[in-house]
């Protein structure tokens, strides 16, 4: 192994692995392979189609590696990555690869494309499990990010292969966060509010959704995270669920409702806010307060080992009772990581328990076509004697002067 | 069919469906989905695993759907969509439905909720296979969007289908842009260069790579792009072909590498041009020059009816004439349109020939260890008479004064 420290919780990796007795997992879509190795390969993530795996066996069950086409070694050397053996496929043209005194990156390149060059994905795939001696082991196959061609060669090649599918499993391997996963996600969690808050400011009549989202998205890049979630409705705008910036413009008595987060260093953001430019009607008011109810009771009574369902039940009764007693939600939250929907789903037939290090967003939006949207989503980090919020600010209504 | 004039290319989509003989396409991956249908379904785009899918019968064999989830139907409403039928599954809660005098998008919404909610996505595309009484036809998949779980009980409820894998038909369908597209297309790139040249005026001694992406990225965000490719390079860095901003500062003598490009309006920039940091060497003058001749040419020959593989012969013999007698590469550029790599392929065993409304970027990059890394790469129009630059600026070697 290298001397790069995973941000990854590679305990609860081994965890699943022993647990479902596999010998190995294979990650394809790109959040599992960032996740499990810290390469971040571009082209899987901005297209659909590349491939990139990691072969991560149970240890003693042989080497992990990286396959990588040729084109994406640089990621390779210049991230932190705790793999070492890489598993190379396609050619790509580089020069000078022999030069004196090449910098580290440069010289790390050179080591990697010392390496044999496979004829594609499955192919490096193949070798790798050979290699450990896993040709008939029990493996668990990400099914996601692999083309189903990749996997029909992966079969072929492998016939006596157990294949098991594990987009669920990796799921579960990262639903228990490191402290580093913690503090990145709490960063994200910041930026966001920043860029809320920063949006606000800037709320003026006639100012349309697009040009709120435009700060919205310069604080966010100016923060080194990237845009993903972006809703933000006025008025009537704010009860569609996905709100995409409109040229829409703001009136006096516009509900502003924000369900937004960047990606900070791979990891998500993921809350929700409301403005209301002008004073908010006593239905609006009263509606909110039950909301938010809601989401403040859950920061009480989290802590580990309490079921998923039965917080679900609890922030749902808090609600009903705080002025909302028709409420109705198919959930009131669900994990956060490099996904955005990580696991526990806080939904009333999840089996999921509460375990400390897991990361959670608490919300309880509500779309009224005729009233707006209204929405409080905090994100939430179970501990081991109860929960701590990753909130910088409080999610009072945010009355602006109209 | 509604009154929304699509930007996709739906005779092309025909063309192909006639071509290989079909009797309908179902696009899954979100790239497809919102080219066929104008529909872009949030959470498909920003996670992996959602499903979301559209049903596109040829002409006269039935009516188009869009599958999608019912918390997704609010973007069915608001976007610019072609289809009218919409198949809905899973439950979400909206309240206020029943409101009177509601506007066009929540009345268009109460609409779409009054059709049968689906157990699930293949359900909902069971229905919509059947209602065209295609139970035995032959039907184009995409295979990347659609989870190996949802083929096989697509497989499994209707075993008399003939399903072929679609992906690589759909690139076909979306190579050749319509004028809107051609805009889109242009406005992307030109942003792109905006925020190139943007980059390129806050350059001084010491600022990172980070802090030059920020400005990159504040001026995407400004434009209402959205980032995507942001490989920025300084010095040695510049030859790291997909070069992530860090720490790294810059010094004087370094070159800087930009291969970049957003997305604005769903339709993707990737462009290149090199900055340096001072007095460019006379190696890096010559190599850049001969690069810069190779792209340069192929602004001259470019038509419909030349091959992809000619090009490719043209530009690099361009290349090898103009000062680099050795430059390698597996290929001089590709389309690009949603997808960052949309046919052609500008390789020498590729079949594609161009077609006028196809564009492409072509790239002549060079990534040498020790001289540094250079690159052109020009977006470019093929026209019925030859072809149009989309660049608004030159790619000279931008020399800036240290």
């Amino acid at each position: 192994m290298s001397a790069v420290t995973p941000f990854a919780n590679l305990k609860q990796v081994e965890a699943v692995l022993a647990d479902e007795g596999l010998d190995a997992v294979v990650a394809s879509a790109p959040e599992n392979v960032t996740y499990i190795s810290g390469f971040w390969a571009m082209t899987h993530w901005i297209r659909r189609g590349p491939q990139a795996y990691v072969f991560w066996p149970r240890e003693g069950r042989g080497e992990a590696s990286i396959i990588c086409g040729t084109g994406t070694i640089d990621l390779v050397a210049d991230q932190d990555i705790w793999i070492d053996k890489v598993r190379r496929f396609d050619y790509f043209a580089f020069e000078g690869v022999g030069g004196a005194d090449l910098p580290p990156v440069h010289r790390r390149q050179v080591e990697i494309l010392g390496e044999p060059q496979f004829d594609g994905p499955v192919e490096a795939l193949v070798d790798a499990i050979r290699a450990a001696g896993l040709e008939r082991g029990r493996i668990g196959v990400d099914e996601i990010g692999m083309t189903p061609q990749a996997m029909d060669r992966l079969r072929q090649a492998l016939p006596d292969l157990k294949i098991v599918p594990a987009f669920e499993l990796m799921r579960r391997m990262r639903s228990i966060k490191t402290p580093e996963e913690v503090a990145r996600l709490r960063r994200a969690c910041n930026i966001t509010e920043d860029c809320i808050e920063a949006s606000l400011a800037a709320a003026h009549e006639g100012m349309t959704e697009i040009e709120m989202a435009r700060i919205f998205n310069r604080v966010t890049v100016e923060n080194d995270a990237v845009p993903v979630l972006g809703c933000i409705g006025f008025g009537h705008r704010s009860a569609l669920i996905n709100a995409q910036p409109s040229d829409a413009s703001l009136r006096k008595g516009d509900l502003i409702r924000f369900d937004v987060g960047g990606r900070y260093k791979h990891y998500r953001a993921d809350i929700a806010r409301i403005g209301v430019f002008g004073e908010p009607t006593p239905q609006v008011r009263k509606a909110y307060d039950a909301l938010r109810a809601g989401v403040e009771h859950a920061h009480e009574v989290i802590k580990p080992g309490m079921r998923a369902s039965e917080l679900f039940d609890s922030v749902m009764d808090t609600v009903h009772r705080a002025g909302l007693p028709d409420y109705r939600r198919s959930h009131v939250g669900h994990g956060i990581g490099i996904d955005g929907y990580d696991f526990p789903n806080l939904a009333p037939r999840s089996d999921h328990v509460l375990e400390a290090g897991m990361v959670i967003c608490v919300e309880t939006p509500y779309y009224d076509f005729e009233l707006g949207g209204l929405q409080v989503e905090d994100m939430i980090h179970v501990t081991r004697s109860g929960c701590e919020s990753l909130m910088s600010r409080g999610s009072e209504l945010r009355v602006l002067s109209a």
